[in-house]
């Protein structure tokens, strides 16, 4: 039978494991570019894992789901459990922030399989040889045991042997015996495990602090904050504002760069190329005489300061969050002491940085080809130390999309090795594989284009996609509303309802999301000029004082919706959105689910600020875990107003000059009549 | 600005390129797992890539696809190009069988980056900077360039360089002699690629011969085709019938087992658990005193007369197609040659084979946890060599997922490697993952769920996820109406208006298809008991004779049907597939085009058997590359009948009782007046 032509060469395994391994483990997921980058979740979250595994056959299969910490080599193992059609599910919840890595291993079982193929034995004689051919696993089960467990085993091996072959032997006694639930856990515990396969990639996973997964921002200027119109505002003057966003219900306090901002090309009020001798200019054209990224502008206050400041924001349950923005005014002291970083022209000039179609003559860019660059990514990665080191545990970083991917993923893979409670919020308005790149390499959050995104149909489809969609395994969206850059045509009009609208759609679709106020609650809306998104007279160039006391002020409407993201966990995640179909096209409705199950709820917004609007709202009382054909309570945490619904199909009506929303507590019927409300 | 805390760590570019590498290849596609199993094609058919690719900021970049063939080192490359939202795509042809590599490079171009400036600008202190830009970067293209071009762009730098810096400079003329094109089509040759990144995989693709991809498969089992009944048929018997075989239209007649049947066990006549004296058992217990795998049964012919049929089959335009089956009848040489080879019970016995629900009493498994596997593994892959070495290229292998899955990646990898040419069929009708991974290790088309796929939806989803889901990059489906194991119920009935629609979906939705006949082609269709899928008198278990002179023999139907396959290009790969909408359930219509789009064919099937049914067809003209608003003339290729048809909507309507279906060709209106037809 020997061939002659083909040379022989050794058969093995494709995976250069034992040419014996059947067990096959085709896909892993959740999965990112095949491993390439982590998926991310919060600790106390818990990862649901599945893996695709089979063998050849019918033999019976066993697979085991690997997860440690990266600082552990050992780690932990569960069963996974079959879901049908080869797929294989278990869980397991990251304990503490860090990173993680998960794998599976899977093998043919030759003592379940025995098992599943005694269980169908009818016949005595087959039974004999089944039980045979059991004992002698039993009796390998019971080899790789130790004490009283490996006694026990060999025991029964052996009754169940003697039982097999006694010329009396009986069908229902040996099936009986061979088939013991008790012994058969027991011997499960000791699989033979020579033969198991075992995923290639050890997949890895970063485990967040809660407010990756849960925040509430307010960015404001703190420049803008004195109390006397004109004067420069300083960290003091945040202080005393602080009870306030409190109240509101926000948790994140961000600020615009907080560094001395440049003289050379300062812009003037509204943008303008020529500064008047007492413009502020944009704090984004950072760095002066008085220092770089590691600086505090003077007017805001001393380093001393601004720790103080921290500690008493965090008194009232506020983090500070810090822009950082890599990229220096000319008079930055960088530019000097580091000509190299800068891509320098024929005639002596840098080109000034751009983000088309926006133009920063104030600002130069760094040259991320500069030969100099293992320099220029220790200084820019020292800039996040130093605040880190200052207290700032969350950092808002502008325009990552302009500088090198590599450096991003290098700075924040070491500084979250070193601090992995750090939250970066990539603000790239930009491609969307490039965000999704940006919060690949390990941006915690990500800005959406939820600003752009107004009507029923692009609401729908992109929070389904950021919601439900492949990204949504490490895309992290926070929604703005508004923010300095962006006032919205939307807005422009100014009308209250637009304003709740789109504040009760950030805070209800998203679990992060943010305002730029006060300009979001006192409804600042006029822009630069006709067709612009840019504010009018805004603080980006120009101190503002604001009238905190305005009567249309939003901030007990906003305070409202911040408490009923709180009390609800529903709203604390990103997953378990489902839009709800209603006959309406002004009216959008969607359901948000707890993980598990508890608290649900449904929110419906009046898309127009100017008629009423209502509509047949389908709701299965099933999807929400609610008794079909019995009532189930409604209660509009809004207006505090209950509404009992029954069956599949609901009214709702919404008129935007009160309130343009519902968001409905689902309280289910309880038939315990101790309860005081017969709905919970 | 030295930093306390942080121990240092030089920057490192994630992925161990330079720092400066700034490019990004996010995604290159098609890809299959990762890159763990090779994307499918024929020989001069393109593969078409993409690759997701951008860097920071706004600067222009290049990107090359690298090809290669897996002999060759080196390969060729060719340049990217964008798609819009950061997608580049390019294709190359694999010109011969093999396995190949592909992937992707790409790096942030300044020559080009420059140039997209330069065309941007207005002031004239604005040119004469960037020219004077652009000069250095020609200057440093002469210096990559060589002989006459070095001299041209060395030159050319030069010029712009004195015409920027010239008191008389011009904005026009000097934005001129910057964009010149020829000039920077030369200087595009020589870009500057030291910071390219580099895609860290290289992408397997297997190029297989166009039968992998279009084929049409006739099955019979050799030993019924004696002309008197009774008598074993013979190779010789099978000489005579392939003049009709080939008149039919079909390219590979493919044999059930041609080795000696085991004795022990035989199986009777419809499956009869004893068999009596002259039964002649079922050909997939393989193996008795006269051989086993490598051997013919007696009564089939000798090797000599094998090879003689090949080459008649092969003047036909036929390649015989073997069935390979690895099991034993008990009293194969294999058991008692190779104890080791088998799963030895305690009483001395081997538990029979199962496919459940079906139970395979005469015959044993091989044990693929042997210790002697790679004994094992070697003698089966010599199977193979075997049956090439006797001229056989094509394998329908039977039930391969009842084997090592290992087994089969090692086996037809190293035979592809030296016969690229031999396709593998599975015969795997199990679990969609299990399928699917039998395709990905390299069978080279596989079974399908075809035969149970018999309404219009169901048919729609199907064929949509084989012809266009991510699993057509490697799962060819090859799709049966009727095998010897099934005769669905749908066939049952013996209506030719069925067998007709079965034959026409199966030969228009799939490049591959087969039929197993004559039982197909006679309307063979009583079942062994009602509510079986097994053939009444099966020719697994006995010898029939067939009578080709059947009057309501199919046979010219399925000569026209194939013939319409062969002539249209459209029919010869699964790509290409649409669906279209038709205001009646009972019929499926779907056009197929072929890559370059000039061959387009509609079909359209009555799924009812019993009565005529008619509805409006939607086709936009425009999708078919017709002219809208103008007429457009289909060609039923079946009734040989041309209708002309406009605009969107088209009435259809077909009787069972003549032909259940059109086959039309799209022909375009073409305005040379010396064409004989208007539409060609």
């Amino acid at each position: 039978m020997a061939e002659k032509n083909t040379p022989v060469r050794p058969p093995t395994h494709p995976d250069g494991a034992d040419g014996r391994v059947r067990a096959v483990i085709d896909a892993v997921l959740p999965i990112v570019d095949g491993g390439r980058f982590p998926v991310k979740r919060v600790a106390g979250e818990a990862l649901r894992v599945q893996a695709h595994c089979f063998a050849d056959g019918h033999d019976m299969l066993r697979v085991m789901l690997r997860w440690r910490s990266e600082d552990d080599a050992h780690g932990a193992e569960l069963p996974m459990k079959p879901l049908g059609n080869d797929v294989w599910q278990a869980e397991f919840t990251p304990p503490a922030i860090g990173r993680y890595r998960y794998t599976v291993a899977a093998w043919v079982d030759a003592f379940e399989s025995w098992r599943h193929d005694m269980a169908r034995r009818v016949e005595l004689d087959d039974i004999r040889i089944a039980s045979q051919i059991g004992a002698l696993e039993i009796a390998a089960a019971a080899e790789r045991a130790n004490g009283v467990e490996r006694k026990t085993l060999a025991r029964w091996g052996m009754e169940l042997h003697s039982a097999a072959v006694a010329d009396a032997a009986d069908a229902t006694v040996l099936k009986a015996l061979a088939l013991d639930e008790a012994l058969a856990a027991l011997a499960a515990r000791y699989p033979d495990r020579r033969l198991a396969a075992q995923y290639p990639l050890e997949l890895p996973l970063v485990a967040d602090r809660d407010r990756a997964r849960f925040s509430s921002w307010y960015e404001l200027f703190p420049r803008s904050t004195a109390t006397e119109t004109g004067r420069h505002g300083s960290f003091k003057d945040v202080a005393a504002r602080l009870p306030a966003i409190a109240a509101m219900g926000f948790d994140v306090l961000y600020f615009p760069p907080i560094h001395p901002i440049g003289r050379v090309q300062r812009k003037g009020k509204n943008n303008a190329l020529v500064a008047k001798a007492d413009d502020v200019g944009s704090p984004w054209a950072i760095g002066a005489a008085e220092g770089g990224h590691k600086s505090i502008l003077p007017e805001l206050g001393t380093a001393e300061d601004f720790r103080h400041l921290i500690a008493q924001a965090a008194g009232h349950g506020l983090e500070i969050a810090l822009d950082i923005a890599f990229q220096c005014a000319p008079d930055h002291p960088y530019v000097k002491a580091h000509p190299s970083w800068f891509r320098w022209r024929p005639d002596g000039s840098v080109q000034y940085a751009e983000n088309p179609p926006k133009k920063y003559q104030d600002i130069y860019p760094f040259n991320f080809e500069s030969e100099d660059w293992p320099a220029l990514w220790a200084e820019l990665k020292s800039v996040f130390d130093h605040w880190i080191a200052e207290g700032v545990k969350i950092f808002r970083v502008d325009n990552p999309h302009t500088k090198a991917f590599p450096f991003w993923e290098w700075a924040i893979g070491e500084i979250k090795r070193q601090h992995p409670e750090v939250i970066f919020l990539a603000e790239a308005f930009t491609r969307p594989k490039v965000m999704h790149r940006l919060a690949k390499l390990g941006f915690t959050q990500s800005y959406t284009y939820f600003t752009w995104r107004n009507d029923k149909q692009e609401l729908t489809e992109y929070f389904t996609e950021l919601s439900a969609g492949p990204g949504s395994e490490y895309f992290r969206p926070n929604v703005w509303p508004n923010t300095p850059d962006i006032l919205h045509e939307r807005l422009q009009g100014g009308e209250p309802a637009v304003f709740m609208a789109r504040l009760v759609l950030a805070a209800t679709l998203a679990a992060n999301y943010g305002i730029y106020g006060p300009a979001f609650e006192l409804r600042e809306h006029l822009p630069r000029e006709p067709g612009s998104e840019e504010y009018l007279h805004s603080e980006k160039y120009q101190l503002r004082a604001w009238n905190h006391d305005d009567p249309g002020s939003l901030a007990p409407f906003i305070a409202r919706v911040n408490g009923i993201r709180r009390d609800n966990p529903a709203l604390h995640a990103d997953r378990g959105l489902r839009f709800l179909a209603i006959d309406n096209d002004q009216l959008l409705a969607y359901a948000k689910r707890s993980d598990d199950g508890v608290n649900v709820v449904v929110t419906v917004v009046n898309l127009d600020p100017h008629n009423v609007q209502s509509g047949w709202l389908a709701l299965d009382p099933a999807s929400i875990d609610c008794e079909a054909g019995h009532p189930f309570q409604m209660h509009d945490l809004l207006s505090n107003q209950r509404f009992v619904w029954q069956g599949d199909r609901h009214f709702v009506r919404l008129d935007p000059h009160s309130v343009p929303a519902h968001i409905f507590r689902v309280r289910r019927r309880v038939r315990d009549e101790r309860e005081f409300d017969y709905f919970q």
